[in-house]
């Protein structure tokens, strides 16, 4: 039998990116959790002496300090930066970009609109790099109560989906001479759905990996069971069969956005000694 | 019997201007037609010797010549100059901001999407504006066949709807770094519509201006006859009946976008000599 990955699966390449960049870092600490993934943290910490500080109070003077994938807020960063260690960061560059342009749109002069949750460390952090009104919205009843300028500039959580980031923009359109609409959604989560939906119409058996509450596997499964009537939505390789392998010409493999690679290498592992 | 005028009616703010700044220069001509009602061209000819000349050919070298409310393209701007005449501006600032907009948008490096009519002398104006990459577009089917670069500026026509406007941004905000989006949309007629409504809602006769052809004049008249039933679409004052206000205590007047003043002015005097 043949095993495949899809063409995208699993963490998203800013996750990875800081994983890689707190691997180079031995020892250092990691202010609030680097990814959402406690096991991924625990394997840090453990085989790479990686800790987590869960506040600036927590951090050393003088240690060296990863910043996570969501970023962290402006003024966080300089006090980080006065306790005297180095200042590594693993904010993702798709983060980095909305806080910069937040900083550049506010210091021209635009009321910032973001659309995101305000209480997400991601929108936290790019919410403080304004130096003038800003403001989170997830919606348009939101927005109504807002009193904006003339000149609106907008942003997206990357997570966010465009139908109703342009929902936010047709609002805002007839109600400002210029409305500076960027487009900073990123389209990981997509692009794992798509490549699910593709292999598992090739498939004969679909293995889906991640968390049983996680919602984007979740999302992953039922997309794969729509198209390949074996699919599997299983957490970790205890949960293999080798029967669901018998007869099958080619087993599909995808993972939730929160599935580290090593869960999913010893997933492989576990199907290729089946033999089948 | 009380006659009101509706808050809005008649000529948009950028043909009352226009006509104001020709009647302040009796002797000049005007590089195309002023504006678009051929009865206003004539009475600017008889009464303050306006005339027109249809091309920059039939410009006279040193003659004063106003540019009409759409405005004209930049090239003919500069010839026009070149004949050594004064040069009088009576282009709706409606029409002047786009053109700004796309001239500077165009030097800072954005690809320029107009929402418009190439074929409109408003648009070729605006379009002629660009320094880069110019586009005039009605549909999304013909924005798919551009290949436009990161960075995207919009504009609008003046007379344009702002959901089809929306359209074209949401098809634009998915497959661009940024959009820039500007809303030159100018709410003229609608607000004449708006106000058709208010008046007829409280009138008991509708009185509605303009030629039988006219699409914003048929518009008016349908909203009109919505709200009062004793409404009336008529040209001139030739086709005033006294009947249709015998008993009636409140006649409301509007009129579509193409009629003058003075026409409207004729009616209302006709309708006080009905004595009613």
């Amino acid at each position: 039998m043949e095993i495949a990955l899809a063409k995208n699966y699993g963490f998203c390449f800013g996750v990875k990116r800081a994983i890689k960049i707190a691997e180079e870092h031995p020892g250092s600490s990691t202010l609030g959790p680097l990814i959402h993934n406690n096991l991924e943290i625990e394997r840090l910490k453990k085989d790479f002496g990686v800790s987590l500080a869960n506040s600036l109070e927590e951090v050393k003077a003088g240690q060296a300090t990863v910043i996570r994938t969501h970023g962290i807020p402006k003024n966080d960063l300089e006090r980080l930066k006065e306790k005297g260690g180095e200042v590594i960061d693993a904010t993702c560059p798709f983060v980095t970009k909305p806080q910069q342009i937040v900083e550049e749109m506010s210091k021209e002069g635009y009321d910032i609109v973001i659309f995101g949750d305000e209480n997400h460390p991601e929108i936290k952090g790019v919410m403080s790099y304004a130096v003038g009104p800003v403001y989170a919205v997830l919606s348009v009843e939101q927005l109504e109560k807002l009193h904006l300028k003339e000149r609106v500039a907008v942003v997206a959580q990357t997570t966010r989906k465009i139908e109703e980031y342009n929902k936010i923009v047709n609002y805002l359109i007839p109600r400002h001479k210029e409305v500076r609409v960027f487009n900073t959604i990123c389209n990981a989560t997509f692009e794992n759905q798509d490549a699910a939906k593709e292999l598992a119409q090739k498939a004969d058996v679909m293995i889906v990996i991640g968390g049983k509450q996680s919602s984007n596997t979740k999302q992953l499964f039922s997309i794969c069971k729509k198209f390949c009537h074996d699919s599997y939505h299983i957490e970790s390789k205890d949960e293999l069969k080798k029967s669901w392998f018998e007869n099958k010409k080619l087993c599909g493999i995808t993972a939730g956005a929160s599935t580290p690679e090593w869960i999913i290498e010893e997933i492989i592992g576990k199907i290729r000694e089946f033999k089948v």
